[in-house]
């Protein structure tokens, strides 16, 4: 053990001998920047050596002028303790600080993107710099040692540097250059997040020099002309592969349509966009890059890949600046896939706080996700497409017009999306009216809805109608000159459907790490749904087992968030890397008693809320 | 510090508290792999920990599974010693044994090419094992976790694994799945050295299974239409973007043409060839790759880049398997090129063994390189292309019917290559014939070629004749109904400048390290020319200062061998690129004295030799 002194803080502490002093200063709390992961290739570790160091290294030596190491400048991720020493920290030289990220989830991250942009004012190059103009380019700019441009940059550089000198503006990423733009470009570097549903595609524009969001946008998938949930895309697949390629060009469109739908809002071109950030369920993945789906389709359901990818943005098809990247968060396995990843991150769940945490990101399928101390835990359920609307008799998406709140108190209370006559009914709206119905016993505990002679309140009982093929209805809402907004009891049985798979997926999970409810620290929701939740007609359903309604958190599109996290921190992005591959998956349907916690889990018995 | 133990070996040594065991195990001699090198990535550094393990870290919980932490497997890069240790190490996890590079120069390296092939029995996915089938393949191949697939395949996979169960080879390179193909193709492995010169172009093709070379060929550069040195083709490339572009093709055809001659001759398929590894001046560099290269034809004369590229050989416009990746070893400056750094790993230059050499790499460019302790320095002389047979009246390539050997005993004895009638003179030739000349003191010391009535012994007198434009000659061969072959004064002037340039650059270097040519340990004579060089004419001539004949040896085209090393050797990949950014160049042109000691050493005083 030696004494490492920091200065001029003067902050010291006995640290093993052998550690590289990177690794050291780490243990007094002080995080230097390695772009290269401490490989003694970058350069940019450096930091001041005042009192105890060694010969250089032959990487110092390749990396340093022999002035800056007379300085006493070293890489710290090269130089081990091996006796006391004194060491300065440039300010250059210091992990960024911490920032909140404003908007969306209230996680603290460091704005610290995979793309950046840094400011050179070139000089002409002088008879004793007999370097290569991109050395040049990189001296200038104090730009990492290890930095690579491709072919065709490379092709493109002498015309550019051709007005040297000058000022000019390098785009990096990580250990690329990936451009030279003329002038001070600083000020203009944006990123978009993009959430591939099923449904809904969104964006989410970010301005990646403050972490904020400038734009949003959502359309419509167009793939829903080819079916309306994945096994309908798969099976289109199984066609050929012009239908592969159908439904690839319609997602790339779809992303496409709603990236220019946010760039034009913000005001920002294509060319500002230099990186994107991709969450989708692992079909719309692998439909977007036009690899089949198959394996998805049939036993064991499993994906080609589970992995990060990046690649070239315009080699998947999306056109942002010429030279921006596409990063597509990982899979943890064939039906949990980046979407939940990006809810992981959104919650926190890939750290360990201490806390134990579930997350349920309700969609048409539902993934859950559970921190329990070092554990991770995920599993997915089909919930059925009842929560955004489909299937559902007078159903519609949480959109203006929508029925997002319900309360029976002797009449029927109705909260519509953006006020006006109610259109139809949101997945909160149905939990809401569940729920309800269930407190004044119109609906039983088997989902059964009563006939009128069994109810004795007479103004539930005008309203329990006979519908076609003498279907049982209750009718929230009479309108003029059209049938009456009406609950059906094949919705019911909808909601029964959805709730009790997500019941049992939420138990499941709880009994396999032997927990229960109250054991829960915290209980975050996610998805287009859980945004506009009741919690209380959530308990009361028994769609969340009984817990204290403090403890659950709306986190709103998780995923979404999770890109955008991903976009604007590096750190991120290897955490969600490393979640998913360190959690553990549980099979939920292959488990014997499945169709019995099932059927159960579909009756309404929930808590006294 | 901790007392580490090797097992079963029982080797043990004291080691630092705090170094991973990875490194700990090197300072006991045992290397174990890391492809990620030591990033906790890829999972390959495994061994087994029999005592003093602490508990798994994340990184292990993500790459190694719950049956081989229980068996004591941990990741080597990710623990650290913290107290005494007993560890064994798998066969599987050490790196490849030494082994003797056939052919060429006797360098031993290991043989461990960027691209390998991994022969997979792939069993059908089962029920409980739900994870990717790109996750499946690797497990069932043992290959690193972090390895990644572009795109192309990703999209390839779903038809190739469509026969599984069955046998499949995997391809490949660093972190990267190249390809999979059907079947056992392990046996058929290559790559291809280029050298790509600016009169020939040399390919070396090598099976990358052995590290042996299985075929070779030469061609002339293609280029040559255009202008038989470097700067005329810079000067081509002035006039426009088209001009640039014929060069380029020019280029691609060459190396391709020489390419397919080698593979013919081989019968390898193109299909078999997975690595492309390119040598050249970086004028040549630049041509090829297409990017104006007019930096290099003025002050400062620079180059656009000097690091070591790696791209796919398809997008450079070379032809070999589709996934074929080609590198091009880095430079060291505008007129030190990847050509100089293949000859520094060629002779070991790259290393401190504790010997003082030099290596002169002479062609019409003639570039120096002296390893001096931890010193690598560099500096280059534009030599003219006498020694290639250029600018010579009977000058020609060291081919068939040149003159390789010149002897002048009371008569003239040459020796041609292939034997029959001469044709011309080549590099050595002219060599031989100047040192013969001056010391039978027919050429004066200012390289005069005397007139026939200062001659005395009339043998000689006879063949001094005139030529046009009163041009005094000397006859080396009469021919019949064809002019003699005869050695011009201008051709002696020529041999002049070379040789005196050549000079002035060893001289400068020694000097600037404060050497004389006695402390010297060894000269290595690289190039075609170096070749078939005679020593003692060399040191006569005073092309090389006076020095022990036996410390001069030849080393061929070092340029082409440094490129088969960095075909089968990643650690001489390395070692390349960090000798190009450790080389100290010197620049001899700028030095005030130049042409003080250029004259001078223009002069004929050579050894007593």
């Amino acid at each position: 053990m030696s004494v490492l002194t920091l200065v001029p803080e003067g902050q010291s502490a006995e640290v093993p001998d052998g550690l590289t002093l990177r690794e050291a200063l780490a243990r007094l709390g002080t995080e230097v920047l390695a772009p290269c992961g401490g490989e003694g290739t970058c350069g940019k570790c450096r930091v001041l050596v005042h009192e105890g160091a060694a010969a250089p290294l032959p990487e110092e030596n390749a990396l340093l002028t022999p002035e800056q190491l007379a300085q006493g400048l070293r890489l710290s991720c090269r130089v081990r303790v091996a006796g006391p020493m004194q060491v300065e920290v440039p300010a250059s030289s210091r992990r960024p600080a911490m920032r909140i990220l404003p908007g969306g989830v209230n996680r603290p991250v460091p704005i610290d993107p995979a793309v950046t942009k840094e400011l050179i004012h070139l000089e002409a190059q002088k008879l004793d710099q007999p370097w290569a103009r991109l050395e040049h380019l990189r001296f200038s700019g104090e730009l990492r040692a290890d930095l690579r441009a491709d072919l065709d940059l490379l092709r493109r550089l002498p015309a550019l540097l051709d007005g040297e000198p000058g000022t000019f503006t390098a785009v990096l990423r990580e250990d690329r250059l990936l451009d030279v733009e003329r002038g001070d470009t600083t000020g203009r570097c944006f990123g978009v997040a993009l959430d591939l549903g099923t449904t809904t595609v969104v964006a989410s524009l970010v301005d990646l020099t403050s972490g904020r969001e400038v734009g949003h946008a959502a359309v419509v998938n167009r793939q829903t002309t080819y079916g309306h949930d994945v096994i309908a895309r798969i099976n289109h697949t199984i066609e050929g592969e012009a239908q592969l390629e159908e439904l690839r060009v319609a997602a790339v469109q779809s992303l496409q349509e709603v990236i220019d739908q946010a760039l034009e809002k913000a005001e920002v071109k294509r060319d500002e966009v230099y990186e994107a950030t991709l969450v989708g369920n692992s079909t719309m993945m692998h439909l977007f890059l036009g690899i089949s789906p198959l394996s998805l389709g049939h036993l064991p359901y499993v994906a080609m890949f589970n992995d990060a990818l990046e690649m070239p943005a315009h080699q998947a098809g999306i056109a942002l600046n010429p030279v921006a990247w596409l990063y597509m968060l990982p899979e943890i396995a064939g039906f949990v896939g980046a979407d939940t990843v990006g809810a992981i991150l959104a919650t926190s769940l890939d750290e360990d706080e201490g806390r134990i945490r579930l997350m349920a990101d309700i969609g048409t399928n539902c993934e859950l996700a559970l921190r329990h101390g070092k554990r991770l835990l995920v599993t997915s359920t089909p919930a059925g497409p009842a929560f955004e609307g489909a299937r559902i008799a007078c159903g519609m998406y949480a959109a203006p017009g929508a029925i997002e709140e319900v309360h029976l108190d002797g009449t029927v209370k109705l909260k519509v999306i953006g006020g006006g006559e109610p259109r139809g009914l949101c997945g909160s709206g149905l939990l809401d009216a569940g729920a309800e119905l269930v407190r004044h016993g119109i609906v039983d505990e088997t989902g059964r809805l009563l006939d009128p002679e069994e109810v004795q309140n007479p103004a539930w009982r005008e309203r329990l109608i006979e519908q076609e093929e003498e279907e049982r209805a209750l009718v929230l809402a009479w309108r003029e000159g059209e049938p009456p907004l009406a609950l059906t009891q094949r919705d019911i049985r909808e909601l029964q459907l959805a709730k009790g798979s997500i019941r049992t997926a939420i138990d499941f999970l709880l009994e396999k790490t032997g927990l229960t409810p109250d054991d829960l620290d915290e209980f975050c929701l996610a998805g287009g749904f859980g945004n506009y939740l009741d919690e209380h007609s959530a308990l009361r359903l028994g769609l969340l087992p009984a817990m204290d309604p403090k403890k659950i958190h709306f986190v709103g599109n998780g995923a979404l968030v999770g890109a955008r996290l991903a976009l604007i921190s590096r750190d991120l992005r290897q955490r969600g890397a490393l979640s998913a591959r360190q959690a553990e998956h549980l099979q939920l349907a292959g488990t014997p008693d499945f169709q019995m916690r099932f059927a159960e889990s579909m009756l309404f018995t929930g808590g006294a809320q």
